[in-house]
C-alpha cells in the first residue's frame, strides 16, 4: 500500500462490531470506514447514517464487491468467520478477525491453509496485546528488567455469568475456551509455545449451569516449551467487578499487571476504607480496542506483517482445547495431543 | 437551538486549542467542526485539511461573520479572550472560553457585564469539573456519603517550572493566579465561596525564579464564608509527575481524589516495588477536556444554561488576587478587599 | 489446670526455638519460663542467664524429669520431634510442638496414636492461623461476607533459595513439602479436606538446585472434598522480598490477604514511586508466632483443646506428600493415595 | 554509667505510663523497672504485683529516695512535671518526660535552666521520631534520596473528639498545643526552626465544642528560618480512624509517610473493594513508643547524650503557642514574639 488513508468494510455491527466501526470512522486517522455490513438491514443502514459511512449492505459478499473496500473488519459471529474470512482473502482484501478465529480447529487450519497459499494478509484481534499494561510489561520483560521468565500467572474473572444459553459448551465451548482463549494467548505472548496442560473445574457458584454442561470456575497449570511453568485462573463470579491480572516471574525480578480501581476516588467511613472497581471489560480495555484497529490500519498501509497472525489464534485455540479435555478426563494433556479433526467442543 | 447537530468554529489552534478542535472534529458525536481560525494562516490551513474542516480563517472575526458557525470555542491566548468573547456574543454566537478568563479582573467583569446585559450563553473552561473522580466525589458529597463538609485540601503539583519568561508574574499572574486558579475553582465547587485568605510562598527548588519575580512552591489557606477552612498547596518541583489531588472532610466521612500511578504495572525487584506515574497534564485530564466541551455542546442544543458561568471564573479569579497580595503582604487578605480596578498581576 | 500461669520448659533454641523462648520469657503474661534444654550446654546455659530461667538442661530427657515443668515447647530439630513429644506425653506434659510434625508420616501417625491413646495434649505450630490477616479474614469468611467460598489461592514466595546442602529433598522433603506445608494447611483452614492434587514443577531460576535433585517453583492444583477448587504457588526466586499471598473467592465476594509494604513510606523520584518490601518471615509473621504460643498457654491453663491438632499436621502432610508424588509420576494423585507406609521423602 | 542494665523507677502509672512501665518490665533487655509510683497506692500495688517490680511508692518523692534507681520515667500527669523533674535532677536521676514538658512555658524554661545548670540527663518523649517510617524518612533525606527539602506537611486527625472537660483550652491548651505539638516537632526533626506560623480553626463538626472555647479543625501554615514552608493539618473528625501523614517534598523527590491500613485483608464485594485502617495511636505507635524507651535507657548506658532534648520540647511548644496565638488573632505571628512570661493556655 502506499496510499495514505486505508479504505476499511466493517462486517458485522452487533456490540464489538460497532466499537471497531466507531473506531475506524471516527478514531483511526489514517483509516477511512467507507462501507459496513450487517444481516440486518435496518442496522446498516442506521449506522452508516450517523457514521457518515458513504455505503452500506446486506451482506458480506455484497461489500467484498465494493471496489473502493481496501480491507475489512470482521466482528460478524464466530460460525461466519470461516466464510467470510476465506471470500475476503479471495477478493485479495487485508483482512482483520476478532477472536476466536473460528468455531472448530479443522476450520481454523483451513483458514490458514488458504491464507498462506495465497500470501494474504489476516491479523488476528487479541486485544491485551495492546494494551497499556501487557504492552509495558512485555517492554519491560524484553529489556531485561525480571532477568529470564520462569513463571506465567494469568487471571479472567467475569462478574456474572452470561445467560444459559449462551454457556453451553456446544455454543460457547466452555469456559476454558471461551473465557480462556486470552489468558492462552497472553500466555504465548510472554512465555513461548505450551507443551502440555492440567485443568480442574467446578460448577459451584451457579450450579444452574450444570444443566447446559458448563462450570464456572477453572484453574489451568501449564508446562511451556522452555520447561517453565504457567497457571490460568478463570471464574465467572468475581461479583465485584471484572478481575484481569497477570504476573511473569522472572530470575531478577518480577511484574504485576492488572489494577481493581476505576475512579480515583476514595471514600473513608466508619465501615472502613473502600473504592469503585473497573464494572467490565469495554471499560477495562476501550483504548486497547482502539490501538488494535490503529495497529491493524497500520500495519496494511506500511506493508508490514501482521502483529498477531492466524498460527497465534490457532496456537491458542489449541491450548483451550487440550485444557478443556484434561479437565474433562481429569490428567494432563499434552498440546500436540490436541488434533485438527476433532471439533472444537468435542 | 431545536438542531441536532451544533456547528462550530475554533478560534486558537495552540497546543490547548488543538486538543479542542480535535475533539470536536472527531469525538463529539453531536458537533460539526465547520470552521477554524488562527492568526497562523499555515497552522489554520493544515489543520483544516488534516480534520477535513469545510473553512479556515486569520483572524477572529472573519470566522465570526461565518454564517455557519452557531458556537465558537475560544482558545486562542488569555489576551485575546476579552475581544474575542465580546465579539462573538455581539454576533450572537454561543460561547465555550478556556480558563482563565481575561489578564485582568477588571477586563473579566467588563465580558460579565456585557454577556449578562445581551443574555448571552458563556461556558468557561475549568476541566477539573469534568473529570471522572471530582466529579464522582461531588455526587459523594451530594448524596450525604461524608456528611457535613468542613474542610478541604486541593493540591497541584507540576513536574518541572515553566520557562522563565512564562513565569514572569507579569505574563503568567504569578505561581498561585497561574497554577492555583484550578484549586481555588475546586474549592468553591465544594465548599462554595471564600471568605479570606493567607498565603506563603518561596523559591527554593529553582533559585533562577527570582530574577523574574516568580515564586515556585505556595501554601494558601482559606476560609470560606461557611466557615469550613481549606488548604491550596502548589508547586513546581514535583519531579517525579503531575500531582494532582484533593480531599474533603466531612462530619460522617471524608474523600480523597486523585491517583499516581498512569500503567497499571509493579516492579517488584532487589529495589524495592515500583511503579510509574502521571507524567503531566494531558495524560491526566484529556478524557475531561472532551466531556468538558462536549458538556458545551449538549447545553446550547438542549438550550440549557452554562455549566461553568463567567461569574465562576470571576469567583476563582479574585480568590487568587487576593492570595496572591496575601503571599506579597504578609497578611490574611479578604477576598472582598480585591477591586476589579487593579491589573491581574498588580 | 487450675493455675493462674503455666510453667514452660523449652526444648531446642535454634533461630526459633529462642524466638518462641524470649516470647514465653517475655512477653507471654500468663507464662513461666522455668527451663531450658538444648544439645549445646553453653547455649543453653547463657539463654538461661541472659532471660533469668531458673534451670537449663543438655538433653529433653533432663529437662522432662524437672517437677516444675507443666508444660513444653518443643523446637528442636525436626528428626527428633517423634521422640521428644512421645516423651513428654509420657511424662505427663502439655506439648506445643513447632511444624513439621515429624520427619516421615510414619513417625506422625505413630504420635498421633500415642497422643491419642494417653489423652494428652499435642497442640501443633501454624503460625499463619494465628496471623491477623489470616485470622481476620477466616472471620469474614464465617460471618458470611463472601459467601459460600468456591475457591482458593495460597502463595509463598520465598526471596532467595536455602543452601544447597538443605534443599535435597532426602533433608527437606523437597520444595512441596518443605514449603507447600503452610500452605496446605492454610487451604485446610478455608476450604477444608483435599480430594485430589496435580503439581508440577522446574529448575529455572537455580539450575544448581538440579544437583540436589530439588526444585525452585511449583504449582499446585487441588480439588477440595467439597468440589471447590484451590491452587498453591511455591518459589524461591521472588527477589524482591518475602511475598505471602491468599485469596478466597466466594459466591457474594472475594477476599485478599497479604500486602507487601514493609515501611509506610513512599519514594517519588524520576524513577517512580517505589516503596519497600517485606522482607523474610521473621518480619512478616513475629506477632503470629507470639500470638501462637500465647494461644498454646491459654488453652492449657483453661483446659481448652489444642487450636491445631496432631491430625490437622498429618492432613497437610499427606498433601504435601501427594502434591510430591504428583510431581514426579506427572498424574493427579488422591491424597488418600498416600500411605504412612511410605517415607516422607520418598 | 558502666552498667549493663538500668534500674529504672517509673512515676504515674495511667494509661501511657502502663506502657512504657510495661516495656520498661518485660521488653527493654538492659533495663530493670525496680520502682513504680503512683498517686493511687493500690494502683501502684497492684501493678508491681502483676509484673514482678520489687519496690512500690505513692509518691514520686519517695521513689526518688530510692538509692537502687539509677532513671526515672516520668508520665505523671502535665501539670506535676515540673516538679517532679526538677525534684529527680536534684537527686541525680537521669529523666526520660513524656511530652508535652510542662503546663507552660514560663515553667518548661524554668525546667531546661535547672537541667542545664547541673548537666543533667533529660530526654523527651516525642515517639514520632522513633517510628519507623518516620525514621526511615529522616534517614533516606539524610542519604540525600529527595535533594534538599523544600516544603513540609504533617498530618494529625483523630477519629473522635475527646470528652467536652478535656477540651477546654485552660486544660488541653486547645487543639493547635495538645494536637499539634507532635506535628511541629515532626516539622522540626525534617525542616529546622520555624519563623512564624499562621493559623485558621473552625468548630464545624462537633459545635458543642464552642461552649467550651476549643475548636475542631485548624490549618496551620508555617515559615522555617531557612526559608522553607510548612503546613500542618489537625483534625477531631476522621470518623474512620487515626489519620497520621507527612510529605517532605524536594528538589530530587519527595516522600510520603503514612499508611491507612490496619490488617493486610482486602474485602472485594459488589460495594466495591474496602480495607479497615489503624483505629487510633497505640495501633499506630506502640513499638515507637517501646523503640522510644529503649532509646533512653541506652543513651543512659553509654553515656550518650539525650536524643530529644528539652529544648526540642520547649521549641515545639512556642510554636503551639504562636500559632495558638496567630488563630485567635488572625494574623500572622512570628515564633519569637512567643514570650515565657505568657502562660502557656494564654
Amino acid at each position: 500500500m502506499t496510499k495514505d488513508r486505508l479504505n476499511v468494510g466493517a462486517i458485522g455491527l452487533g456490540r464489538m462490531g460497532r466499537v471497531y466501526a466507531q473506531g475506524l470512522a471516527q478514531r483511526v486517522p489514517n483509516a477511512r470506514l467507507v462501507a459496513v455490513a450487517d444481516l440486518k438491514p435496518d442496522v446498516a443502514r442506521q449506522f452508516a447514517a450517523d457514521f457518515g459511512v458513504p455505503r452500506w449492505y446486506e451482506s458480506h459478499a455484497e461489500l467484498l464487491e465494493d471496489p473502493a473496500v481496501d480491507a475489512v473488519a470482521v466482528i460478524s459471529s464466530t460460525n461466519t468467520h470461516r466464510d467470510v474470512v476465506v471470500d475476503a482473502v479471495g477478493k485479495g482484501k487485508a483482512v482483520f478477525c476478532e477472536k476466536p478465529i473460528a468455531i472448530s480447529l479443522a476450520q481454523a487450519e483451513e483458514m490458514l491453509r488458504i491464507v498462506e497459499s495465497r500470501g494474504a494478509f489476516l491479523q488476528m484481534g487479541f486485544q491485551r496485546r495492546f494494551d497499556s499494561a501487557y504492552l509495558g510489561a512485555k517492554n519491560k520483560v524484553e529489556e531485561g528488567v525480571i532477568g529470564t521468565p520462569v513463571l506465567l500467572t494469568s487471571t479472567s474473572r467475569d462478574p456474572f455469568r452470561p445467560p444459559l444459553e449462551f454457556c453451553d459448551p456446544k455454543v460457547s465451548g466452555g469456559l476454558i475456551a471461551d473465557m480462556g482463549i486470552h489468558d492462552f494467548d497472553v500466555a504465548r505472548m510472554f512465555m513461548g509455545d505450551v507443551k502440555s496442560v492440567h485443568a480442574i473445574g467446578c460448577t459451584l457458584a451457579y450450579p444452574e449451569m450444570k444443566t447446559v454442561g458448563d462450570i464456572d470456575n477453572a484453574i489451568i497449570d501449564m508446562v511451556f516449551e522452555s520447561g517453565a511453568l504457567g497457571a490460568v485462573h478463570l471464574s465467572r463470579n468475581a461479583v465485584f467487578g471484572y478481575d484481569i491480572r497477570a504476573e511473569v516471574w522472572g530470575t531478577k525480578g518480577s511484574l504485576q499487571i492488572g489494577y481493581h480501581r476505576q475512579t480515583p476516588i476514595l471514600v473513608m467511613t466508619k465501615e472502613g476504607i473502600t473504592h469503585d472497581v473497573v464494572p467490565y471489560f469495554m471499560e477495562r480495555f476501550e483504548a486497547a480496542y482502539l490501538a488494535q484497529i490503529q495497529d491493524f490500519v497500520d500495519n496494511v498501509l506500511a506493508g508490514r506483517p501482521p502483529s498477531v497472525t492466524g498460527a497465534d489464534a490457532v496456537a491458542a485455540m489449541r491450548i483451550s482445547l487440550a485444557a478443556t479435555r484434561s479437565q474433562r478426563e481429569n490428567r494432563p494433556v499434552e498440546v500436540a495431543e490436541v488434533e485438527a479433526g476433532e471439533a472444537r467442543t468435542a
